[in-house]
């Protein structure tokens, strides 16, 4: 398998909206951060070192393949891949930025659902990655672990006693994992309540930064929750809580659209027809629009305001939107004006044809 | 027939777009300024000789129905008339404003078509008005005297050798003829041209207006040219020159529409499309955004961004859409919120089923 035929294959299970609150928590991702004993961790290699990594990685998952639990697992070694391909990557969630303005020393094992992931020599040796569609935290995790697991039966892991599992960030040492969901807000955005509620969420422990990643806005009210300490805690507590949190946050979500449907019924119908209407029409389109607009249907699609649009496409949007991707599908570099003009494209026909 | 069922049939023939240059010059006016001779002005009148102008107004349109040379024509009297009713006629350019706002003593004949009027004592005792669809000043002209004619059989109209027809305003006096065109001129709007071009004209001794007579912003990219001179200058010389400077002012329209299109295509696809889009989504839509929008879907209709919108359609919006019909046709007084509703359902529903 290449990379290409999987970016052929433009939803993968976290976008397929099937999983529990799909309206409001786009998905929910577990990673375990992992290093291999006796290996020095991926900043302190050489490219000999790094390829006996990959190399280590790659037992494993033929391991893991053979008793054929996980599904097929692929590996993808980053020595070929395009940097197009590497942004695709991070833009469909799949692999960090990091990894992707990484060295030729890197690699990707991926899922033919591209529910799992393990990224290789990332800050650690290994990032076993799972993305669920909605708010599956709890099956993320076993996922995971079942993954984890099953490499553990080839890999040697660094792991102490007293600390856990070591890792290149003390921030992630111990059980390193680290959960996160992406939850749409757009009701507590528009009421002016999402900053009050997003400062109670980080007092609580857990951070919250925009759909993609730290220093990125909040584009397309979007917003990504996610566990700060991976020291100290059990992993099911750790879980548990992000989910509990994640709970209020839908309440509080689900009571903000109630009260805009109650109090603005009017203004939202107008806001939301409007950007239907643009988003199906307009020929050029910046992506902060498109984020902001498609933001708009998907809450006027869940609120009965517009037909029914299927989440899975709402989701699709918001990846092959990027500009990887559109670069990658045109099959050519595309300056910023060309870009706008494919986007605008692209979504008119997403609209035009899965939702006529 | 009341003035109900003339207010049912939304489009008169100044709308229909079967005009020469009806891409650009919307509609062609010409209206005469008469007065009775030995009756006190209009502003001096007592409202029994106001009626008495009323009366000898009724006998001259008798007598000009029963030759039928001029089609069938209808006195409405405004002692009935409610103010909504007087802003649909001047909102249709039957009326003026001025007309609008006065007392019971004033009146208008209409002829079925709506394309000939005639103000009972607004300013003058009569203003006869004729409204014809693109660029006809020679026709309306030709219609207007034709009239006058024809009224000139039974009223005897104040004139003197030395200055022409007497008028209560100077401006008047002389020929009492004023000729105007209505012009679309989107692109030299764009383009930053309207300006000096709409200078160039004013100094041609031609005022330039908005859509809405004196004081009304050039809302919706729409202008009238008018003359200001009707003392000492020949009819037909007046009408051909507003003609002559008319063609020049199309000429440079479709100059800056063709550099448009030929510089700025995909940005002129994008805010014509997006105008359409939200036309036929929105909600919620102000008189200005209306007529804005209509502007921009009436320059891609004609210019076949857009594929064709009947003229006939966006004339009869830019009335149908004014405050005044949309209390009229809904039956009630609206709120300008309430307004703001049924002009976006209305347009909503002339674009569906107009152009479906």
């Amino acid at each position: 398998m290449k990379l290409d035929d999987f970016f052929a294959n433009t939803i993968h299970s976290w976008m397929d909206g099937t999983g529990p609150h799909a309206d409001i928590v786009i998905s929910s991702r577990v990673r375990l951060a992992r290093n291999i004993a006796g290996v020095p961790l991926p900043h302190m290699l050489t490219n000999q070192s790094a390829n006996k990594v990959i190399e280590s990685i790659e037992r494993a998952v033929d391991d893991v393949n053979k008793r054929g639990n996980m599904g097929k697992l692929h590996l993808f070694s980053y020595e070929n891949a395009s940097g197009l391909e590497r942004q695709i990557l991070v833009d469909k969630h799949l692999a960090s930025p990091a990894l992707g303005q990484s060295c030729s020393t890197c690699g990707i094992v991926l899922n033919e659902e591209g529910s799992l992931s393990i990224m290789i020599n990332e800050e650690d040796h290994l990032r076993i990655q799972c993305l669920q569609s909605g708010l599956q935290l709890a099956e993320a995790f076993q996922l995971c672990s079942s993954l984890d697991d099953g490499l553990e039966a080839i890999i040697d892991y660094a792991f102490q006693e007293k600390y856990g599992y070591l890792t290149a960030c003390p921030t992630n040492v111990g059980t390193g994992l680290r959960g996160s969901v992406m939850v749409h807000l757009p009701a507590l955005v528009m009421s002016g309540h999402a900053g009050r509620m997003l400062n109670t969420v980080g007092q609580l422990g857990l951070a919250v930064r925009g759909f993609y990643g730290e220093g990125s806005e909040a584009a397309g009210n979007i917003f990504q929750i996610s566990n700060q300490i991976t020291l100290g805690h059990d992993e099911e507590q750790m879980i548990n809580k992000l989910s509990s949190v994640t709970s209020q946050v839908i309440e509080q979500e689900e009571a903000a659209r109630k009260a805009l449907l109650k109090n603005s019924r009017v203004s939202m119908e107008d806001k939301i027809f409007r950007a239907y209407g643009i988003l199906s029409h307009a020929r050029v389109m910046n992506a902060s629009e498109a984020m902001q607009l498609l933001s708009d249907i998907r809450f006027g699609s869940e609120t009965g305001i517009l037909p029914k649009i299927e989440t899975r496409t709402l989701n699709e949007l918001l990846v092959i939107t990027r500009p990887a991707y559109l670069q990658w599908t045109t099959g050519r570099s595309l300056e910023p004006a060309e870009r706008d003009c494919v986007r605008a494209e692209i979504i008119r026909e997403k609209l035009g044809s899965d939702n006529s």
